[in-house]
């Protein structure tokens, strides 16, 4: 009776157990799965949330997606346009679903794309219904089949091919989609002409809707998230740089353990750089196609991004093997660090300001009359450090002469393998970095960026008298690097 | 009369130069516009061909596609059939449309996602509404809009989340789409019942014609590409790092020339690793959803090649820093690098056989044998190199004591910046190389490859006597090779 009582009063789970007894797995074993689960979904739940905060724009998107889709509705609630388009609205509906992206310019991509790729397929499919309506009864399925089957095949192929998988890939896919549709509808359905016009009037309502939408409030603009990234990755390899440059040859290790874990999520920026490519080709891609957004133009050559991109990567792989090379066995006695650490720290600072400057020089989009200054200082460095290298048989000589021992001169040559194998690094870094430079400079031609104010005292009269405009690219700049 | 009669005989193009004079554009520039533009189309089927001799598999996925939509069309055709599912049947046909990918993978991926996604958001929009038919109809609309608003938002939202992204993004669209379109008919169709059975019927005809075609057509399995593409990418890790370490090293530079374009090809293959994570990536997500095929289960770690291509990526980064520093400016002349050459070479063949050792390995998924011989080798060498590193003061030491000339130390210690940098790269990628060597034996653990003979006489035994399998396997590996 008792444990009938114990039943009726709640849910009980049995686990048979090998022996054949059962074991009763009372009220605690559930609320622990209950509580288990219940923990799972607020941490998913935190987390998700987390995300939506750190990039508001997420949340910003979301409503989008939900006021384009609720504003279609309306072709359905409101009788008129109800009448207008007909049972079609659906396809507005899908429209919006399927074209709605998380920036304008995939928007815009998959909305040309399906205009073109619909138009384009209605018209072949009229075309060849109307051929194999004059062929008579007994053909015309075997003529819109092997019609299907050859320019279904045909597009398939076409997204294979790299320019058109990069610019029309989402418009070949629609074309098979529309052909097939139409052609096999246009066998049974008489009324065909009015279903392709309604098919291309829903089409065009879903699509501009979603243009309105997505350009008119908080548009995501893709340039503009490619020119964030890649400038927040120039500073991620300036940061690096320096960063681990500092942490060899820098003796002040109370400062190095305070700061430990941001010193060290700093130290490894680097490692978003290598792989961001994927990220960066897509925007790039998607970048074409939007109009004038900001600072930029049409035309914006973003294809130079890509490049800017390529060469800060190849430094990337550089301060890569840097770190791996300092992190190696070979450890170099600190006296041997504190003879190369004034001129390798000079190195390293240099390289990182002039990434630095460049990453200022990209996102004002005005050229800067530092970066020449920057180059020298960081070339004049670098040889600065080759010619250390170079002088440190001397060095080595002279303890030799001084001191006589022989086993003195066998350590003082094994131990600075390692620091030799750094400055051979940092100089090919700098190498490296002058890549950069190049490709920002290129960049700066190609977009046309305001011309260096290279005068001094003309740029102070500029500041107090004629232009508070300074101030306002001081607000720009930091208003630009909240965005990063 | 003479310029009338030539209108007539063909079309004639005029340009309106800026003085108000008209130029005749007759037959000639035509004839090379067209002849430009035929020649740049011949161009581009040209390459769009050679893509698809390339990779014959591209035109069978072609054809595969063709067949799917043809044999959906029977749907249609077929007048049972269509009198069965309704004028619905075109969900089919776009079910084949978008459903059906490349990879088996992809195609299993959405099939299921849209099958959960359309079930899901059908049963959530009969629930709402069932709420909005008993409110009354004042309220029916804004039930419908304000739930339509929701979950679209929440839906586009969790598309953001990561791991949500990386498995249900398809289904989560497929939701949002259902969910609007079934709701928004809700209102007006009173056969919502019909069309919610319909919908599934159609995209269930279509998703199962989908997974046939591509399970049982030369299937492309995501797995296979990536086992492949990862055990290629360790064979061009391999080959660009014996390569670059030859060519730094070796002397015979008449046969550097020989083959210059194929070795060069070979020596920046490295480039191909650093940039394949994207697709690494994609295919690991993809695999896990396909069935046991070939030599892979259905749980088998995917995720551990990823480890693999990460810790490779990270080998090829420092192949690039050896690169950039044979390509310096201190170049160090040749007595010193002979100094360096044998040991040099031995360490570059080392890994780059236990590289392809680890390859073979990870192709006939065997335990190799050699594996450990291979890396004590590698870490012998690698020792060596130490050891040589170690006593090049001797060297310059000894030098001094019998030449007596400061100079000549100076010279000779200059000199061996580059190569002691290429000797700590090169112990940097034995190190990196190990690691690649753990991520395969993890991998051959977790996949439970078969174990190694270790016994080499009684593998001769096998040889002769009991078993032909040794030759099977060559021709196994052969098989393979060719697939690569």
């Amino acid at each position: 009776m008792a444990q009938n009582k114990e039943v009726v009063k709640g849910v009980e789970w049995r686990i048979n157990v090998g022996d054949g007894s059962s074991e009763r797995v009372g009220h605690g074993y559930m609320w622990a799965m209950t509580a288990k689960l219940a923990m799972k979904l607020y941490i998913f739940v935190k987390k998700a949330w987390e995300l939506g905060v750190n990039d508001p724009r997420k949340f910003i998107h979301c409503l989008k997606v939900g006021i384009a889709l609720t504003a279609v509705s309306l072709f359905y609630y409101m009788k008129p346009l109800y009448d207008g388009v007909g049972g079609n609205a659906m396809w507005a509906v899908m429209t919006v679903v399927v074209v709605f992206e998380h920036t304008a310019g995939a928007t815009i991509y998959k909305t040309i794309n399906r205009i073109c790729g619909t138009s384009l397929a209605g018209f072949l499919a009229f075309g060849v219904h109307w051929v194999a309506s004059k062929a008579g009864d007994e053909f015309e399925p075997i003529i819109v089949g092997v019609s299907i089957f050859l320019l279904a095949s045909a597009a398939t192929f076409s997204r294979f091919i790299p320019t058109i998988k990069a610019r029309f890939d989402y418009g070949a896919m629609i074309f098979i989609l529309t052909f097939s549709v139409i052609s096999i509808s246009g066998y049974r359905i008489d009324k065909l002409m009015d279903m392709a016009q309604q098919r291309i009037s829903t089409i065009l309502i879903g699509t501009c809707l979603c243009i309105i939408v997505s350009l008119t409030i908080c548009p995501i603009w893709a340039g503009q998230e490619l020119h964030v990234l890649v400038t927040g990755n120039l500073d991620k390899v300036a940061n690096s740089l320096q960063g681990c440059v500092d942490q060899y040859f820098s003796h002040s290790e109370a400062s190095a353990e305070v700061n430990d874990e941001e010193s060290n999520k700093k130290l490894l920026g680097y490692k978003c750089v290598l792989s961001s490519k994927g990220t960066e080709d897509v925007m790039a891609n998607l970048a074409r196609w939007e109009p004038a957004h900001g600072h930029f133009n049409f035309r914006h050559p973003w294809k130079q991004y890509l490049k800017v991109a390529a060469s800060m990567r190849s430094c990337a792989s550089c301060i890569d093997a840097l770190i791996g090379c300092i992190n190696s066995e070979n450890k170099a006695p600190d006296h041997i660090k504190k003879n190369m650490s004034s001129i390798s720290l000079k190195v390293g600072a240099n390289c990182a300001s002039l990434i630095k400057e460049l990453a200022i020089t990209m996102r004002n989009m005005k050229k800067s009359s530092k970066v020449d200054i920057l180059i020298m200082e960081m070339n004049n460095s670098a040889q600065e450090l080759q010619h250390l290298l170079k002088s440190y048989p001397n060095l080595v000589n002279a303890q030799d002469i001084e001191t006589e021992v022989a086993a003195e001169i066998e350590i003082s040559l094994v131990e600075i393998i390692q620091v030799v194998t750094i400055a051979s690094l940092l100089i090919e870094i700098v190498a490296r970095v002058k890549c950069i430079g190049r490709c920002v400079e290129e960049l700066s031609d190609l977009a046309k960026f305001q011309p260096a104010i290279c005068d001094k005292s003309k740029h102070h009269t500029v500041d107090n008298k004629i232009n508070p405009d300074p101030e306002k690219d001081e607000e720009a700049i930091n208003n630009k690097l909240e965005i990063v």
